[in-house]
């Protein structure tokens, strides 16, 4: 069975445990055999709306919350999490936390590479390589490890205060390097893929 | 007396109490009276090295710190502070920590609008105006809190964390904005232009 989730940047493919990457430009809508997808890009689901083979498994999710509007992705990340902080990590970092099965709310933070773009744009002094062997603890004492500091240690603080001795799920392109900053952080690259898969599982949905 | 205070995007320059702004691009190298200024656009600075009537004041700022290559916008921002952290809100937040009057360091967050910027590229979903009136004690429920609660959110849990009890200065064009999310914020327009001003006063500069 083939699983995609279509982003912003990149479209990512699942199929016998194995997860590969084309950017959305590449993305082809032809496929010879089903693949089950969920798509927060507009324009890409508008045209697979005609495409055979593709099901979207958006109609069937289901997720207990007030907030308005939330992504498919987010909706997927969260199904099966019964209590924690699921942190989707990739172009925009989302938080959303999950209590009892209900989803309380979240929020959005922009993603590592969209942090130090910023950075650079605002100012050529700016532009730093990030150091990920940041210490969090101490004051940084020279721009780089400012700036490095200044994406990373926010993210962190803000997660743990709200995660508080809960797990944090995590998932995405910088899940894996943000984990190692928690104490109970759950790296899982296959989120959201395997929410997919148990829900087709659920309801019936293999061809 | 006419001050200046050269950034990357504005120049603001104070006189008889007044703050004026132009964009770097209008800057006029020409003045018939002195005009007292710090630059952390090295473009702009080199031009002013030879204009007549522009005095530099980096070289008479001092600041106990072991922080390399701290911009002097931040030296004079913490000129004169014995205690608390001190926040200059631009096109980037810096924020530095003065404990006793020495300098123990200091991080870089985006600004406001550079990242308001970071989110609209990233998606046209995540393009929006932000909420100030944003409450930060609860989860956010639609897209425009989301985002809007994970600009302002991080930026006052950390200083808020880092100055605990100690006073948080606020300068910069959102200096104001952030500082009615503080019990202890202080905003001081003219921060940079009063260190400035006790700066000539006390190493007798004034022509």
């Amino acid at each position: 069975m083939k699983l995609c989730d279509i982003g912003n940047t990149n479209a990512t493919f699942y199929e016998n445990g194995k997860i590969t990457r084309v950017k959305i430009e590449n993305f082809s809508t032809d496929s010879n055999q089903p693949v089950y997808f969920i798509s927060v890009n507009d324009s890409l689901k508008e045209r697979l709306k005609n495409a055979k083979n593709f099901i979207d498994l958006e109609p069937y999710f289901e997720l207990d919350t007030i907030y308005q509007g939330i992504g498919i992705d987010r909706i997927a990340a969260c199904y099966g999490i019964k209590d924690g902080v699921v942190v989707d990590a990739g172009s925009a970092i989302t938080v959303d936390i999950m209590a009892n099965s209900i989803h309380l709310g979240g929020y959005i933070l922009p993603g590592i590479a969209a942090t130090l773009k910023a950075f650079e744009e605002i100012s050529p002094r700016l532009k730093v390589v990030l150091n990920s062997q940041i210490e969090l603890e101490a004051f940084p004492q020279k721009t780089a490890d400012a700036v490095s500091y200044g994406i990373i240690k926010p993210i962190i603080t803000l997660i743990s205060a709200i995660a508080y001795d809960k797990s944090v799920y995590l998932t995405g392109g910088d899940g894996e390097f943000l984990a190692r900053f928690f104490k109970n952080g759950i790296c899982d690259k296959t989120l959201v893929f395997r929410s997919m898969q148990r829900l087709i599982n659920e309801k019936g949905l293999h061809k």
